[in-house]
């Protein structure tokens, strides 16, 4: 059976294939009839469905991450695309091929991992060199970060994601910084390596991304300063070495100003050369990433403008030719 | 000898007594003269001072925190009092009267802490009473604290102000706190207690207040949420017992959003409602507090209004009677 | 009978009960189909209902402010309660239960005026007292005041949220003035009194919340100046006495500042440190019952978290043990 | 003797003449000497000086309003034209050319006087044209009318001010109001004449131009309210009709929402077409007449420019030919 | 056969009669089922239509600017009147009576441009009056200029008017500048004419009004730096004469500033009185059309106020007698 | 004799040696004493210079750019590093190394000429490439390119800065370019070419860098696009080549947006990735450079931060070891 992924669905296709339920609920419209709306995805992505005329029965019939076979057509509405579902069964995982439906891409995954070990085993400040073996070997934190998403949405919204922004940042310091001599470059890329890995815990790891308790208490930030006080405190303890006390704090700084101004969430500005010039390289990244995003996944039918997107105030050019 | 404390000096008064220099500097004036521009202080306040046709040898004839016997005559510049020094000589400590100069006021420190002790001993809490006592049996910390500043300048700036400002929080949490049954007066009297804790790091204790580099770089509460997580292991570790985690990020949330917005600081807005009512029993205090300084430190000498102050941008009503 | 109140009504419940039509409108769906929105009350609350498949004849049935017996279910639309009518009927009046209806509770109101002639009555200042006993005195708008909301939405939304909220701030005056000697509790407490008064004209009365003309046009805080004005002279001519100029015009203050900012609709910034103080304790009342109201008010199935609230720009941890 | 009127003298000049005293105070420099800081004025405007070592005797042998013979020599200091004054000599006012020093020119406030009479007399509505008829024959309002200010700073701000802005701006709505045959431009236009007239009792008529407390604590808009109110009952009392309630609100309307905008300091938005209108044409006025005064009073000794003025954030093109 | 203009539709009304289709959709609702939305015009307005139970052939059966005979009934849906047809039949031009359709009012155009052509014939300085020839000698601007609109939506968004608002500005700057001598009210009056002119290339022409590329890429400001640049170099080349540079920089100013703040789009502020003017006279303008349109279009059924405006963020006094 | 250069200068320090005047004027102190303000200059920077008891004739003896013996000491006076002048000559330029007062490094500027046009030469999309040529054929834009500053303070003030920013900026968009695929990389590349090329219009060339009429009035963004527009017509007369639409609409763009927001004076917010990352690249060099300026020129006596910068609203840490 040839599957189509997600991502190459077209408006008014039929289909008669598997996905996997990330979300589901029933609702009832205005005139009290029910229906489930549910949120379908596999390995190239996620779309809304919609069932009419659906009751508790098929409600129950299936849970969440379960796989199911689903008969029905797509549509769009409101400028999106979604499908209209008629028919869907519960699936065993033995039936469908998981590769399809693995979002988490475990081989790149791998090999950002093998960066990652590269980036910080070529440091050469032995402190901060040990400090990455700290979390290095840290391997429930390693798991975790291998797999977890930068965002709820925005920019890197997707399992992997969180990694995969890391070392992106971590090689443009790299590439960046020797053009500032004035600059610390092992300390910007330390910083890029650290600044957002409070996303562990700030982001639920299963199913659909959300915030944690935790995250929407306190947030990434002060979660990462936590995790880093944690770390350091390990290190120290292994080694029997104090770690440098003001090292520690110009990485604690990186962390806590890496969101460039209060109004963005950072509680100091940043007040280190290195500080300033990693905020302004995540912004760069995020932005052209995210807004890369809001390309892609635009569904205006035709001519070179996006839909108006009133999270970043404007259309964009779309650029295809 | 009779000292007029310097709250009581006036314009154009001549004096010959003793002071302790909080603060010198060896300046030039736009026509090259050297003058030493001090500030003199004792238990009332502080003075701003200026010696012309000073020199090396004058300037380096004493230090800050000397006490210094001067003559001169007060006057007022741009709207502030401050004193022409035309002689300055270094006394030994045994030469003055201690309780004159000492801003720190023991007596009341001391009953402020019986305060503390009666507050935190009366929560009904077991976990939060407990942490209390591990605040309390740090001697170092309360020490501290009792002799700490709540800003630089604005609110509560002098040795002490923070517990005074610490006390009064608690006190109206506890008189405000029943008013709304759906809120937990105990841990909004624990979160008045831990807001501003982090200041004790984040300024520097002796003569002047300042900034030290980890306040300017990590901010009293980031400060604040690592003095609680250590606190909260030192209990675990001594309690063998585990603190509950949902109370500890509910203590956690009162630190991180006491500023009430991401634009004062908090990287994150209060999310529950003791945390709401903190924010703005804070901002009550702070603000009575702050705008009583700007009118007992206004030096207009008459009319029923102070000087235009920029950082409240107003005029405030003196209320003189 | 025994009727749920709205209060109490879960999702998926058949009734067959009396309510009291707030408001209707007749309406056309996209498919020009004709459908009645309503609104249900009583004395717990108000609910929005719809009947399908409605025409004129039905429509002009019943008026607002009608008892009608309704037969339907409820059902969550949106993440809100609301109910299906499938018939509905005028009652007479005498068929119901009027003190189930009565969304203004006249024995609280009754209790509210008592506490509020304490509060008046205690003042020492006879000028203040005299004032306040004019106030007093003017039956119609004691009458008014007992009844009126404090708001359209938002906090003390409600006939009666107005003087339950006057009493409250009164009270917390009373009970903070005393902390900070350098203010005048009582002309604090006489300006928790008129802060608000104007709404008595800003809002409609009776049925729904709405503003009047005046309230669009000129604000409850311009005319709660006119009142203040009115009242004044008034005490004057009866009293053959002129009320203190300086007085009058700590009081005017007290109520054109009370916003706080002048973005948030006060002309004039507090000056005085009692406007200062008004100001916050006024916000602390209205944040904290405000989001009290959003908490309870919210139908988010499950989980700690009430559904992002735009308004106020966050989630709020619901607190449900 | 011919003066030089204080708006034609030049850098360098020296004199010998007469000035009006408008201000003076006694101060003393770093090194601790006296001298006095006064501003001096003739008809044509007011200029700073500071007489050097001078004594307490010297200051007291003149006070305010004086009329003063001195000698010295302009400078520009700062970038600002200022005298030094070497002596000083208080004259009798028999002695001087009055006209010379009248800033308030009485017959061009008659003849606006005139104006005003014919604009309100030219009213067809006959409430309006009545209570401009009341505001007319308070004697009293109408000569503080004649020489209040606009403003302490900016624009307008001479004794007259108020009138010729009030004029400008009621001849302007008469120009401009029937291209707009939606809006009714009576309304307009006593709305052009109210708009300010709390100012006459927020500014001080007398010297230096300064905001009374009642000013400062309520506002001229709030004040503006207040005149009004009192206005149409005396109207009302005399005449024993009721003013329309209507009108009289769209006529408060237009005082309380001139400003444009909550944060400038009107309490509401503009809802009516003559409020928008009313505040876009006294914007129009005060910026060009606020911007010409910038213009004028800028001493940038060469160039297009004047100098960046902070307060409009921008530096004007001089427009000198 | 009598046509009922859009405009005089009200609600509840069945037709049939002739529109213009001015767009059309075919879109999908959520069970399904697909439906034209579309938009008709005539004459007087525009109005949103929708044709339920619809198919792909009847969407094709008529394109975009096509006559299409209708039947169906209007209804108010959401608080604004729309359309349900229920037939809808391609016409030939030759059956309908063009004048009933023709948004463009070709005789008020005609009449405009002969005003315009006496408002730039009739300036005395010549190379204002030279290149406003250039100007008028572009038939194919002068065309465009004269059928093209002010904008999308909001103020003058219809065919020629942006003729109408250039002519309303020049016309008031004309009464306006010679209140102000310090101003040259012909290159204030020049300035008007050229503000708004890159709106020609910035919105599209035909149909309905959008933006263009070049539109949302650079704006009218750029847009129109960019004609007159042409302009004048054209002049140039047709005169032999050079274009006095001071002047050019001058007209190019009061293009660039026009919008008076950075955040509305201008690059630099208004640094000349004629800018500071124009600006506030478009304003002025601006506003008062734009008010007037959110009057006349709201449907709000009875009462004296507008419903509420999201982008003005107010209601607005309807002020029907 | 040995020349100390400006930037080795320390506080205390006599000297006797050659300087260039870069500015004068002729002050009056409160006293009325005339004193010459001035500015002195060499290959290293600018320092400011004073010489009391000045007087007409000794101010008329040296012109700027006068080369000018000068005889006196060095100071710190608040906070800024300044020189005392006790004696000033005019020398002739045959006197002096030339070296040692060229602000301007030809030699550098030479090669970063030689960069731009492997940088030019080297793109492969043959439109770019020729319009590389038009800018780099015109020896009069190229010659003013390369000595022009990119600010008259902030980041890369300073005569040549404005090609070193320029090649920056090149060169990171080659590198971080291809990091994101669906962006063109040459036309990133010629974005950061031509974004501030207004800039050689805007600030004036020689002496103190200040800004020229056309620059105040109209921005350097306005004048790129009008230099833009010149180039690309001459490349068409050159090459009877029409200059594709599109690209040329795209280069534009990324002039128009760079700035990144509206009040930043951008009049077009980016609406393309290229232009989203032009503006981010930047922002990143602008920032660290500017950053970097003010630690370096910060002359607070000890400690680890600069002085409070009020432009960024910080202290800077100033990381010397």
């Amino acid at each position: 059976m040839n599957r189509t992924p997600i991502v190459d669905l077209n408006d008014g296709q039929s289909f008669e294939q598997a996905f996997q339920a990330a979300d589901k609920q029933l609702r009832v419209n205005r005139q009290g009839g029910k229906y489930i709306l549910m949120k379908l995805s596999d390995q190239s992505g996620t779309i809304a469905g919609m069932m009419w005329n659906a009751d508790e029965k098929m409600f129950e019939s299936f849970d969440r991450s379960d796989y199911v076979f689903c008969k029905g057509r797509t549509q769009i509405h409101n400028g999106n695309l979604q499908v209209i579902v008629t028919s869907i069964e519960r699936m065993d995982p033995s039936e469908i091929e998981l590769s399809e439906f693995e979002r988490f891409d475990a081989a790149a995954a791998d090999q950002l991992e093998t960066r990652l070990r590269e980036l910080l085993g070529g440091l050469r400040n032995i402190h901060l060199r040990a400090l990455g073996e700290t979390y290095l070997g840290d391997e429930d934190l390693l798991g975790r970060l291998k797999s977890a998403a930068a965002a709820v949405s925005n920019h890197h919204a997707y399992p992997g994601g969180l990694l995969r922004h890391t070392i992106d940042l971590m090689e443009m310091c790299q590439a960046i910084g020797p053009r500032y001599p004035q600059m610390d470059t092992e300390l910007l890329m330390f910083g890029a390596f650290l600044h957002d890995l409070g996303k562990i815990e700030e982001l639920s790891s299963g199913g659909e991304i959300s915030y944690t308790d935790r995250g929407q208490m306190l947030g990434h930030i002060v979660i990462g300063i936590q995790m880093l006080d944690e770390k350091i405190r390990s290190l120290q303890t292994d080694s029997n070495d104090r770690f440098p006390d003001e090292l520690k704090l110009h990485l604690e700084h990186l962390v806590v100003s890496h969101h460039g101004q209060l109004e963005y969430g950072s509680p100091k500005l940043p007040v280190t050369l290195e500080a300033v010039a990693l905020h302004h390289i995540d912004n760069l990244d995020a932005k052209i990433t995210a807004y890369t995003s809001v390309i892609e996944s635009d569904v205006a039918a035709d001519g070179n403008w996006t839909n108006y997107n009133p999270s970043i105030g404007r259309k964009l050019w779309k650029n295809r030719d």
